[in-house]
C-alpha cells in the first residue's frame, strides 16, 4: 500500500492545502517521504458531519456487523506486513521486534473488542417488572440499556505508533461501544497513521458501514485538534500525551456550548516502593530489574518507575550502588523525536541542578542520533518535599531514588504524591504490615497496584486499570486500556412502558442477544 | 428533636457566626424561627478536614457496617415524625401528603442503596488468571475493583426537601459507595435540612464510624457552597437545580488544580409528542393528563413537561381546546420560594410577549402567596425554531404547544432540540412508523424516554435513568436516580500480582463476600 500523504475524510482520500508536513527519522536525523498536506477546518467540518451522519446506522447496525467490522480493522492491520513495521521504525527509532509486539498488541486489542462488542454485556441490560397492583401508585415497566454517546475524537500517542495511535485503543474501544471516530494523526508518526488509517477505511467500507464511521485528520499545529474537540459533532475525547496537550484539550471541552468529556491520559512518575524486607533479601536484584525497566523502550513508557521511595538502611547503598552500576552500562539510544530528547536533555539537567540532588550515575555516551543518556539521581525525602519540581515527570530513561529516614516519612511522601497510573511495591512477608499501612494511600493515588514486579508493560485484560487520580488522568474514574475502556463512551437510557413492537433488542423480553440481564435486581443471562 | 440552627460539623453542632438567615414560609408569607448561624471558609475547612479523614476508615468498614448504617438514617428519618413533615411543609407549602410520600420516597431510597451496598455488585469485582507460559511474556495476576473516590460535596435541590437533599439520592449513592459526604443545606428548607441532618449524625455515632463521614453547611449566599467545591478534600460534587447553579460549580470544579467531575442535574423541558394516531382516539384523554402533569406539584418538576409536539390535524384544535380547558380550572398556588415565583412570573410575561406565540389558557387566580398561576402556550415550527429562548426551561406550571405541519418539520424539530431528562411519545399501533423514525433521536437527545404516560414520577430502581445530554445534566453517562446513581461515586483500581494476604476481600480467591465477579471474561458468582 502506497503513501500518498493525503488525509481520509470518510471514503475518501484528500490532500490537505493548509501548507505541507513530512514524517521524520530521528535515527538518521532526517525527514522521510512523502510530504503531507495539512488539512484545516474545512476538514474537521466535513469529517465531523461525516460522523454525526454514520452515527445513528453505525450505532443501530447489528453487534455482529460491528464486531466482524471490527476484526477486519485487526486482520487489514496485519495485512499491510513488513511494510507497516519498517515505516513505523523509521518513524519512531523504534526496534522491530518492540514494534511487531505492539502490532500484535494493537491486533489483539482490537479482536478483544470485536469480542466485547459481540457479547454486549457493556449495554448493560436492566429490566424491572411493572407492578400495575402497588400502592399508593403503580410501577411502570421499566428497562434501560447503555448506547453509545456519539463521534469520538481520538489523539494518538508519540510513544506508541500503533497500540495508543490510528486504531489503538481508543478508537478500537470507541468503535467497539458503536462510536464512530475522528482521529488527527500524530506528527510523529504520519506514514504509519496513513497505513493504519487506510486499513480502518477499507474495513468500513468492505462492512458495508456508512463512511462517516473513521476519519483521519493531518496538521501541523494545535489548530486541527482544537477545531476537532470544539466541534459540536464530537461528543468524547480519548488522548494520550503531555499534561500540557492534554489540559489544553479538557479547557477547550470545557468551554463548548455543551461540554463535553476529555479522557486524557498525561502523566505519572509511578512511585516504586523498595520495602526492608525486600531490600535486605533482594538489594541487587530489585536493582537490576528496576533500572530494565527505566531504559526499555529508551524510557518511553507512561509507566517507567520515575521514583524510588526506599527507608535508610545499610543495605540502601547496596541497592543504590546496584542500580548505579546497571544503569552505567545502558548506552543512550534514540528517542522518538528531537523535541523528545531535546526535553529529556533539559529535564535532567534541571534536576541534576537541584539542591540536595545527587547525580548517581548516568549512562554510557554513543553517537546516537537524537539521543537520550540515561541518567539516575538520588535525594532524601525532607528534600523531594521541599521542591515540587522533583515530583515531575521527565520523560525518558530517568529516575530519582528518594531516601526516607523511616516508616512515618515514607507514608508523609506517599501522602504527599499526586495521582499516579501506578504504584509497585517490593514486598516480603516481613514486610505486608507496613505495606498494609500503605494500600490505603496508594488506593487513593493510583489506578494499579503492583507488587514484586516493574510498571512497565500493561497487559490488555478485563481487569487491568490504565488510568488514575489527576493528573495521571483527567478522569480516575475510567481507564484507557483493558476491557472497561469502553464503558467511557457509553450513556445509559431508560424505556418507560415502551411498546414491545418499539423496543430495542437489548431490553426485549425474550432476550434475543442472550445478553446477561439485571431484572429486578438479579443477573441471569435471560 | 429541637431545631437549633446550627451547623453540624462531623460530630458536632456549631453556631455559624457569619450572620444569619431563616427559612421562609411562602404560604404564610412570613420567616420561620430560629435563626440559622451562617459558616464560612473555617467551617468548610473543618467539614472536609473530617470528611478526608474518615475517607480511609469507612470506605474499609465492612460492607455490613455501611449497610445498616445507611439503614439506620431510615430509621431515624422516620422516628422524627409529623415533626419533619409539619417543617417541611411550612417550608416548602408543598401538601403533606406529597411530603409524607416524598419521605416514604427518601427512605425507601436509602434502603435501596444499603442492599446495594451490602451485595457489593457495584464493586465489579474482576479477576484475570495469571498466564505464566505464555509466549513471548508470561501475564500477571491481574485483579480489579471500584473503591470510593473520595469525600462528595452534595447541594440539595430546593423543590424536593427531603428526597433530592440532605438524605436524598445524592447522599444515599455516595455514603453507599464509600464517599463521606458534606451537604450543603439548600436556603429554603434549612429546619428540614437541620432535622435530617441531625438523624444522619446520629446514625454515624450509633454506627461507631469516624465522625467525618457526614456534615452539613449552612450559608447565606453562594460562598460556602463554592468553597467546598474547591476544597481539595472534595473529589466529587452532586447538584440538582438550576442551569446558572450548576454550571457555576461546573466552572469552579474545572479551575481546581485537581479538576473534579460535577454531577449536575440542571434544566429540561422533556418534549412531549403526541402521534396522529394518539391524537385522532385520545386527544382528549391526553390533554386532560398532560394538564395534571404540567400543574403537580405547581409545575416544580425538573420532568415537567414543558414543550408538546402535535403534528397539524382536524384533531389538533381539540386537543388543545381540552388542554386549554383543563388549565382553566387549575387555581394559582403557592410555589416553593419568593425567588422562583418571581422568576416563573416573569418567565410567562415574556413568553406571552414573542412574536408568534399565543397565550391560550390561564388558570384561576387565587389569592393564594408566593402563587404561579398556570399557563398555556402555542406556537407552530417555523416560530419555535426561530426564536431560541422558546426552548428555555420555565420552572413552574406552564408549556408550550408546538404545531408541526408535516412529519418533517416535527423531526427537524426533534434534532434542533438540547438535551432533556425525558421524552415522552403518546403512540398507537399506526403511530409505530414515526415513532421508530423518532427514537434514533430521541435516544440521543434523552435519558429516558417513555410511551403513553406522563413524564413527572420518576420510579426509584434499577433501570431508571435521571440523566440525560447537556443542558440536561452535566454528564449524560450518570442518572442522579436509581440504583446506578453510585456508579458516579466510584473508580476502578488494579491489583497486579499482590501477595494474597494483602489483598482486598472483593478479589480474594475464595470470594468471601459472595459476589458476582467477571472471571477471565465469564461472570460467575464464585
Amino acid at each position: 500500500m502506497q503513501i500518498t500523504g493525503e488525509m481520509l475524510i470518510g471514503g475518501s482520500a484528500v490532500r490537505g492545502t493548509k501548507g505541507t508536513l513530512r514524517a521524520f527519522d530521528p535515527a538518521r536525523n532526517a525527514e522521510i517521504e512523502p510530504a503531507f498536506g495539512a488539512g484545516g477546518s474545512a476538514e474537521v467540518e466535513r469529517a465531523c458531519g461525516f460522523a454525526a451522519a454514520a452515527f445513528d446506522p453505525y450505532r443501530l447496525a447489528p453487534l455482529e456487523t460491528r464486531a466482524r467490522f471490527i476484526e477486519a480493522i485487526a486482520d487489514n492491520i496485519m495485512a499491510l506486513g513488513d511494510a507497516l513495521i519498517e515505516r513505523a521504525q523509521a518513524e519512531s527509532a523504534l526496534p522491530k521486534a518492540r514494534l511487531e509486539g505492539e502490532r500484535g498488541r494493537t491486533v489483539g486489542q482490537l479482536k478483544l473488542f470485536a469480542s466485547l462488542a459481540r457479547e454486549g454485556r457493556w449495554l448493560t441490560a436492566t429490566l424491572d417488572s411493572p407492578l400495575p397492583d402497588r400502592k399508593p401508585l403503580p410501577r411502570s415497566d421499566l428497562r434501560m440499556q447503555k448506547i453509545a454517546v456519539g463521534p469520538v475524537a481520538v489523539f494518538g500517542a508519540s510513544n506508541f505508533p500503533l497500540a495508543f495511535s490510528v486504531a489503538g485503543g481508543d478508537t478500537a474501544s470507541a468503535l467497539a461501544a458503536g462510536c464512530p471516530v475522528v482521529v488527527k494523526a500524530h506528527p510523529a508518526h504520519l506514514g504509519t497513521s496513513e497505513l493504519v488509517g487506510r486499513a480502518i477505511q477499507k474495513a468500513v467500507q468492505d462492512a458495508g458501514l456508512p463512511e462517516g464511521v473513521f476519519s483521519l485528520l493531518i496538521g501541523a499545529g494545535n489548530e486541527i485538534g482544537e477545531a476537532l474537540v470544539a466541534h459540536p459533532a464530537i461528543k468524547s475525547v480519548g488522548f494520550t500525551g503531555s499534561r500540557r496537550g492534554g489540559l489544553a484539550l479538557v479547557d477547550i471541552a470545557s468551554r463548548r456550548r455543551e461540554p463535553i468529556p476529555v479522557f486524557a491520559e498525561m502523566s505519572s512518575v509511578n512511585p516504586f516502593f523498595v520495602l526492608p524486607g525486600a531490600l535486605a533479601k533482594r538489594a541487587e536484584s530489585i536493582a537490576n530489574g528496576f533500572v530494565e525497566s527505566v531504559t526499555l523502550g529508551v524510557g518511553q513508557f507512561c509507566t517507567n518507575p520515575g521514583l524510588v521511595l526506599v527507608l535508610d538502611s545499610p543495605q540502601t547503598k547496596t541497592f543504590i550502588d546496584a542500580a548505579a552500576q546497571a544503569l552505567a552500562k545502558k548506552g543512550a539510544q534514540t528517542m522518538l523525536t528531537p523535541g523528545i530528547a531535546a526535553a529529556y536533555k533539559d529535564g535532567i539537567a534541571r534536576r541534576g541542578d537541584v539542591n540536595g540532588v545527587q547525580a548517581v550515575a548516568q549512562g554510557a555516551q554513543t553517537d546516537a542520533a537524537c539521543s537520550a543518556l540515561p541518567a539516575l539521581f538520588a535525594t532524601n525525602a525532607t528534600q523531594f518535599l521541599a521542591e515540587a519540581a522533583l515530583e515531575d515527570e521527565i520523560f525518558g530513561p530517568s529516575s530519582l531514588i528518594v531516601t526516607c529516614a523511616d516508616v512515618g516519612e515514607m507514608i508523609k511522601v506517599t501522602e504527599y504524591l499526586e495521582g499516579q497510573l501506578t504504584a509497585t511495591l517490593q514486598v516480603e512477608p516481613e514486610d505486608h504490615e507496613l505495606a498494609r499501612q500503605l494500600l490505603p494511600t496508594l488506593e487513593r493515588k493510583a489506578g494499579r497496584i503492583l507488587a514484586n514486579g516493574f510498571p512497565t508493560g500493561v497487559e490488555v485484560s478485563y481487569a487491568m486499570v490504565h488510568g488514575g487520580p489527576f493528573p495521571a488522568t483527567s478522569d480516575p474514574r475510567a481507564t484507557s486500556v483493558g476491557a472497561t475502556a469502553i464503558d467511557r463512551f457509553l450513556r445509559p437510557v431508560c424505556y418507560q412502558d415502551l411498546p414491545a413492537a418499539l423496543l430495542p433488542e437489548a431490553v426485549q423480553d425474550d432476550n434475543p442477544l442472550k445478553l446477561w440481564r439485571l431484572r429486578d435486581g438479579k443477573l441471569a443471562q435471560s
